[in-house]
């Protein structure tokens, strides 16, 4: 059927694009099997979902039965639910995060972070464990697997934090492609792109692309350290799984290389440049759409700021509550500003709230960023979020606090486009000096709508370019021309080490027979010196 | 200008499409200088001046008087002149083709073989010096020069095989775009893409992207010989340029670094995959069109063959006459087939031409290979009739010569698409064999329908890309975002070979450390031990 359609594509291409114009559900439908992420990744990932959905393709979404965020039934998928608690407790990381916050603000011994630590990676460490008993659940169901044999995926697409989807794309030999930022050891285009230390920095390092010889020592010990947690922290978990349903011959590493196509969730307005491969395909920004109108009460909260306009703030889903001092001293700066405010908390309401405050549950985070009052965001700094304040060319003062946060601002901070305040020691002091110096340099707001006009200007939206690859992979049953097998190599011939050194053996053994040559001629012409003499 | 259109593009999309569909011609028009280099690589560059004037762009073309492909007048460019012997000589290119035929086939001594290709190194060296000149001779044209300034151009486009463009970039602060397959020192790629040599075969190799252990070592010689090449036949002729015109700072090598966009002409349904950069846009087969009708009595001719089909046969523009006994030969063979066929060809009629066979001094071949009858190409391999090829899914029967002539048409033999025949060797018999293998062998056409289906399935035309990617360099004054300034590390920091001797280092001092203090003790504990013996 996609054969037909490609035919139609190739030979009467206007035909073709006003069949698309005309009617996008039209399109010929693929096939395609989610294992998704649970939590924030799900958002994302449903996006692509919807958008699958409504171009016309069958998107079976594979879930636990504990998942809060992925539901069984969707207008837009069908779902395959496994009777088993997929170990994303989101409750675990609110707390945790709660708990880092008070310690750090407490300043506590380093003796009790440790511990905190060490307790998030015993559960990181358990919540493998769980993914990988729910791989087995996943293969021992015979029926369920026969299922999803005659059920012809055209392919699997996986956020590859779990290597569960790309285990069963390589077992039943089906198209492989990832909705990506990291992979389990980091982020994503160091499993397949060459990754100069020098210029390429880790996750977590809060580095740029320029670094100091000592900031370079420190993106090669955090590189040895993603390389030691993959070691001793995951693969454990998955290889026992890998050798009984894949054989000996697997290696979860070459699982992740072999995917026909990686949809990044960055581009190079949010990210540094660094060396990349053909079936990496860019789609940050992919969530962002034009802003929508406001409801009623908020556009009228909005518009009575008048001149001096509106800041919003959210810390995303995984802060409930702030330590109650905290509160206050935002809530107590915010009072300060002629500006109107916008805050999503769930908390108890800070006493030294003020009028211009509005505290609110949830809000239109999208539409309200691109509403013309809107003057700043205070972020927590995930993902999608700067993305969305890049698109609507809103500048930040960020509050980051765990994960890839830090580094996501610190990438916006670099480019002048926003301010990062340190959340554990802040006061209302510095929080206000924060705010004030975003909005009243307008340097800020400048850069960050330099950033805009960039990540607008491309040739295709950033959906619609991961919508096209994905079909792509459907059309041609993969993008093989586009992956490169060196992976394969043992590490010694992708290095040249092999060559080199054997080269180096090569000059050294005749250097050798030359210097031995040398000898024994020397010693020939003393003995016959020597036989003259005597 | 382009601010305003950019404007109305972010606010009013709708009108902007419109405006660009209805009259693309009223983009508002960027000022483009352009260097171009002379011979096949001209008929390149002048598809995209075409095409930047249709977009209503304004091109200057600076050339030398000496040109013979490059028209002093043209309706799509003004030019820009300069009285100089450019060092392009068609005709001692024409002629190095010929002798090295001659020799290879009649066996000649290891020695003429050296003495020939030494006069070419000669000859290169010689076109390089003349190119330096050319350039003296520009930045001493002081109102020459005054008059670029004024000018106000957006962006210098070139191909980097002559440094000029990049030169005159740099002088004047200008964005630089690339029109490239190679640069003065190798495969595009190489200058600033990770290019590990375990996987990434250098051109002139004849290798593919899965290698030996003695194929890989072949590779790291030819980098080594590439490398030899540049410091001393290439480096030597503009150092002294450089230094006089943009300073003691700038090297070489990172003029060409530094540039804003690499529009490749190839892709990687042609090429193997390999690492890439953000700032590289794939273009390959840019220059090809659907075919339009041929006149009357080609279409004639074509009709005629019946159910057998149409071989056509061009050795492109650098083989002006075949040694006889070749050109016998291959009529002979041609003369065996029920096929009729077309042959490009400007030397004598050969005795053996049977009357299936159509000599012709031109011939439409894009027009040709877009014909149904067409079954098979015979070629030699340049990158422009590879991708012409591709692009109509003919199969191809290789003849290389020079140049990427045999690596161009390897990649088409190693996936099924294509066959090489050794043009030394060749004789009427393995010719006429070769033919009717690839005529024969439904795969190889199946194949090169694969490839061309791949390579059709883009989210938009190589040209279209390649036109964007230049008005976006217009719009926002370069790309500096897309483009690693990694190149100015120097190479044991780009290689973290300083972070490893400082670790190895500090690793050894506390070694060595231990190690007294240890030896330090054990001699105080036997002075004791001794003490008490005595």
């Amino acid at each position: 059927c996609i054969g037909q359609f490609f035919h139609m594509k190739m030979h009467w291409p206007w035909l073709w694009i006003t069949l698309c114009l005309l009617c996008p559900a039209m399109v010929c439908g693929g096939k395609v099997l989610v294992f998704p992420m649970d939590g924030s990744h799900w958002v994302n990932m449903n996006v692509i979902i919807e958008a699958l959905h409504s171009r016309g393709h069958q998107v079976s979404v594979v879930r636990s039965s504990s998942s809060w965020y992925i539901k069984e039934t969707s207008p837009f998928y069908t779902s395959i639910t496994l009777n088993i608690d997929s170990g994303f407790e989101e409750d675990f990381i609110t707390e945790f995060v709660g708990q880092l916050l008070a310690i750090q603000r407490e300043g506590k011994s380093f003796w009790t972070r440790y511990k905190l630590e060490k307790e998030q990676a015993e559960q990181s460490l358990e919540m493998n464990e769980k993914m990988s008993r729910m791989l087995e659940m996943l293969f021992e169901n015979k029926e369920l697997m026969q299922s999803i044999q005659d059920a012809k995926y055209d392919l699997v697409l996986t956020d590859p934090v779990s290597p569960i989807g790309a285990i069963v794309a390589h077992y039943f030999g089906l198209p492989l492609v990832f909705n990506v930022r990291w992979t389990s050891h980091g982020e994503g285009h160091f499993a397949i792109a060459p990754s100069p230390l020098s210029y390429v920095p880790l996750t977590g390092t809060e580095l740029s692309d320029k670094m100091s010889f000592f900031e370079r020592m420190f993106n090669v010990f955090m590189f040895s350290f993603w390389e030691y947690q993959l070691a001793y922290y995951i693969l454990p978990s998955y290889a026992g799984m890998i050798e009984k349903y894949l054989g000996p011959d697997i290696d979860y590493k070459s699982l992740f290389q072999a995917a026909d196509l990686w949809l990044m969730r960055v581009d190079f307005v949010f990210e540094f440049p660094r060396p990349t491969m053909p079936n990496v395909i860019y789609m940050g920004g992919f969530q962002c759409k034009p802003s929508k109108p406001l409801p009623q009460h908020l556009e009228d909260f909005v518009q009575s700021s008048g001149e001096h306009g509106v800041i919003i703030m959210s810390l995303g889903t995984l802060i409930a509550e702030l330590p109650r001092d905290l509160a206050d001293d935002i809530a107590a700066a915010f009072a300060k500003l002629p500006q109107k405010v916008i805050w999503r908390y769930k908390g108890d309401r800070p006493a030294s709230l003020g009028n211009n405050t509005l505290l609110v549950d949830w809000m239109p985070q999208t539409d309200l960023l691109g509403h013309p009052k809107i003057k700043l965001f205070v972020a927590h700094g995930g993902t999608n979020g700067v993305q969305e304040a890049i698109y609507h060319g809103v500048p930040i003062l960020g509050l980051p606090l765990i994960f890839d946060q830090r580094d996501n601002l610190f990438r916006i901070e670099v480019r002048g486009a926003g301010k990062i305040v340190d959340f554990f020691t802040m006061n209302e002091h510095t929080f206000l000096q924060g705010i004030q110096e975003v909005l009243n340099d307008p340097t800020y707001t400048t850069n960050m709508q330099i950033l805009s006009q960039l990540h607008r200007d491309q040739p295709m939206k950033p959906l619609d370019t991961a919508l096209f690859w994905i079909e792509f992979v459907m059309r041609h049953k993969g993008a093989a021309h586009l992956r490169t097998e060196s992976y394969k190599l043992p590490w010694y011939s992708y290095h040249s080490v092999d060559v080199i050194l054997f080269l180096v053996g090569v000059v050294l053994i005749i250097l050798g027979t030359l210097a031995t040559l040398i000898r024994c001629l020397c010693s020939v012409c003393l003995r016959k010196k020597a036989n003259v003499i005597f």
